[in-house]
This record gives structure tokens, C-alpha cells and sequence, in this order.
């Protein structure tokens, strides 16, 4: 793994920009497009495709539905990547009826959750209770989960999903959850984000001083 | 502004771990504790605490009422931030619904949608139509919003929310946003995050070789 987090974040940033040009019927693009539509300097851009072996042709840029494909390759996005969601609370239910995984080669297959009223294998995403996850995973060799169960419950769950065999989670839940060294979790905590957002509004000074924040939109 | 993003957003952590201990009894609490529950060193929570001048009796560790009371004030919890939510689809009505704001003295008192199907001023947290946006603003002192609207509308949103006097969001569109340097903006890309986590499962190595990945549970 020779790669950072963060440039392979960009590179699906730039894909998603690219994916939009493309259906506007842009055929090239140049480093400093795609610098502008993520928020990047034109280096910046140049440097991620560089060490993803992106290469272009310097003056007449690059063609969109190559550098695409390309990325997609990187992605791993040559085949359908299945997922589950394991809870089907407020957020969990909601990223059952989000349309924007599905264009990413992403299909979520199925959800699980601990409330029988929720069951319902009959729907367009089945919910099965919780006591199918362990075998479902083993079965359908499921490597990425979305977890978004209450936090008393998120432990047991990920351990759960450790053991039969998911290498990585998209997780909701704000506790710090104890996983082996090379298992794979990206945290987003909504909480978290909106009083970091709400604490620096309140830090600005009133006045219009210029303040240089560099993590301001990364 | 002399704080950086990540030490405030720890400082959230620390509250919420303070608070389950709270909540479980506990009077007392030890940097080591602190580090366990968010996964960091207890140097790092040392640093951080030592940032905001939390103090504590180095030996005796720290009252967990004192530390909540002092951290909700750091973070500006004196009194309630009223939030309103743009884009009521499936991410914004979940959060509409999502009841860990009101923990964290955030109030989400009003929503907005395009859609007339959508608009309801009646309902718990009323929605409202996109036209009333900018005067609600005005009007209710409106500091944060949480953007959830599609694509192609946020950076108009985002320029009416400017105009009226916002003065940071969360940002759930994919797109990079044009805004003032003082503005904050905290983007959550969901399609990102999930294909990030997706890349690194599919690049671990077959074997259990290990291979220490900096960001792996940040």
C-alpha cells in the first residue's frame, strides 16, 4: 500500500468532476480544470496523477473518457463492489435509498438489523436480522460494510463483522472502535463535524479580519 | 483562531466519551482513559488538554463533570445553536430525524426544499420553501446550515447562504464550493469516504502480511 488516504480521496474527487464534464460533453481536460473543480492547485493535481501513473499529454491535456477508465481501474471499479448496511436507523435507512453509491460501482445487497419490526427480505435491499450477518458475509464474501448502529451496539457489530471476514467499514458510530491493525475504517462523525463547524463560526472574529485557515474547505 | 481543526474535533470526542462515562457513574477520569476511548496517546490528549488549559491533578486525574462543563464551554455550548437544514432528500431528512444533535445543544429549527411536495410549516421541524431561504436567515440569525441539495444546486445554495449571513456549513455535495476565505465549510462525501475504504480492502495484501497504515483509524 504505497499510496495515502488522501490522494486516493482526490482521485475519486477528480473522477466525480470528470464523470460530470464527460456528460456535458467535454472531451479533454487540463490539470487546471480539474484543480478548480476539487480546489487544489493545478501541481497538486499533476503530482496525484503521477503517482497513479495518470499521464496525459502535457500541452493538449488529458481525454476525459481515458483518464475515467484509468481511474476506475485504480478504484478497483472494473467490477461491482457489493456492500452492506448493518443498521437501519435514521442514517442507515437513508444510505439504503442513496442513489449516488450506485454510480460509483458500488451495490448495496443487503442490511441487517436488530429490531424485528424492521425486517423485510422482500424489499429492493432485503433487511434480514442481525443473527443472519455473520453467515451472510461468509457466504456472499462481503470485504466492505457501512456500519451505522447505535454506539453501545457498534463493538459487538464490528467484532462481529471482523470475524467473518470484512477487511473494511464506512463507520457512523463516534466511538473508537478496536479493530485489527490492518482493518480498514473511515470514521464519519456527523456530530463531531457540525460542532467543529459551529465552534469556528463562534471563534470568528466579528469583524472581517482576514484569518488564514488552512483546513478550511479540504 | 489558534486552535486547528483536528484538536477541536478531538475536544468533541473527549466530550462524548466523558459523557458516556458520566453517564455510567464514573467520577473520575484519566488521560489514559481519555486516549483508550478515542484512540489516540495520552501524550496527544496531554497536548490537547493543555491547548485549551483543561488542567487536572496530574495524579488524580480529572473531574468528569469539571472537563464537561469546561469543554462544552470551549466549544460554545453555553446556549443552544439554532441550525437549519437545506435539501430535504434522503440525507437531509435523516438528519432532520437524527436525534444526536439535540445532545450536543444543536437545534435544527428549520429545514427548506425546492419541491412543493416537500414543504411543510407545520410539522416538528417546519420545511419551508427554498424561496423563504434567505429571509429566514436574516431574520433567525442563522450562523450554521448543513447543505444537503443536490449537485448541481449547491453552489447556488451556498451563495444565498453566504449572502444572508451563514457563516460556515456541512457540506454533504460532492462539489468543491466557491465561498469567502472566512467561511467555514466541512465537507462529508460520502461516496468518497466509501470508495476510499473500498480501494484500501481491495489493495491489502492476500496474506496477513502486515502493513502499518497511518490513517487507518483516525
Amino acid at each position: 500500500m504505497i499510496t495515502n488516504k488522501k490522494s486516493i480521496l482526490r482521485l475519486s474527487k477528480y473522477k466525480k468532476a470528470l464523470t460530470r464534464l464527460h456528460s456535458m460533453g467535454f472531451k479533454k481536460v487540463f490539470s487546471d480544470n480539474l484543480a478548480d473543480a476539487i480546489g487544489v492547485t493545478p501541481s497538486q493535481v499533476r503530482k496525484d496523477f503521477s503517482i497513479f501513473d495518470l499521464s496525459g499529454h502535457k500541452k493538449g491535456g488529458y481525454l476525459i473518457d481515458d483518464l475515467i477508465h484509468k481511474i476506475n481501474k485504480i478504484l478497483g471499479k472494473e467490477e461491482v463492489e457489493k456492500v452492506i448496511i448493518v443498521g437501519c436507523g435514521n442514517i442507515g435507512t437513508a444510505l439504503m435509498r442513496y442513489n449516488g453509491f450506485e454510480k460509483e460501482f458500488i451495490k448495496v445487497v443487503a442490511a441487517f438489523d436488530s429490531n424485528p419490526a424492521k425486517i423485510n427480505p422482500n424489499a429492493q435491499i432485503p433487511i434480514f436480522p442481525m443473527e443472519e450477518l455473520f453467515d451472510f458475509i461468509v457466504k456472499e464474501k462481503i470485504r466492505t460494510a457501512i456500519l451505522a448502529v447505535p454506539d453501545q451496539a457498534a463493538q459487538n457489530v464490528v467484532d462481529t463483522l471482523v470475524n467473518a471476514g470484512v477487511k473494511g467499514v464506512l463507520n457512523f458510530s463516534p466511538l473508537y472502535l478496536r479493530v485489527p491493525e490492518d482493518f480498514i475504517i473511515s470514521n464519519v462523525n456527523l456530530e463531531v463535524e457540525l460542532e467543529g463547524v459551529i465552534y469556528f463560526v463562534n471563534a470568528m472574529p466579528k469583524s472581517s479580519e482576514k484569518d488564514s485557515t488552512e483546513e478550511n474547505n479540504e
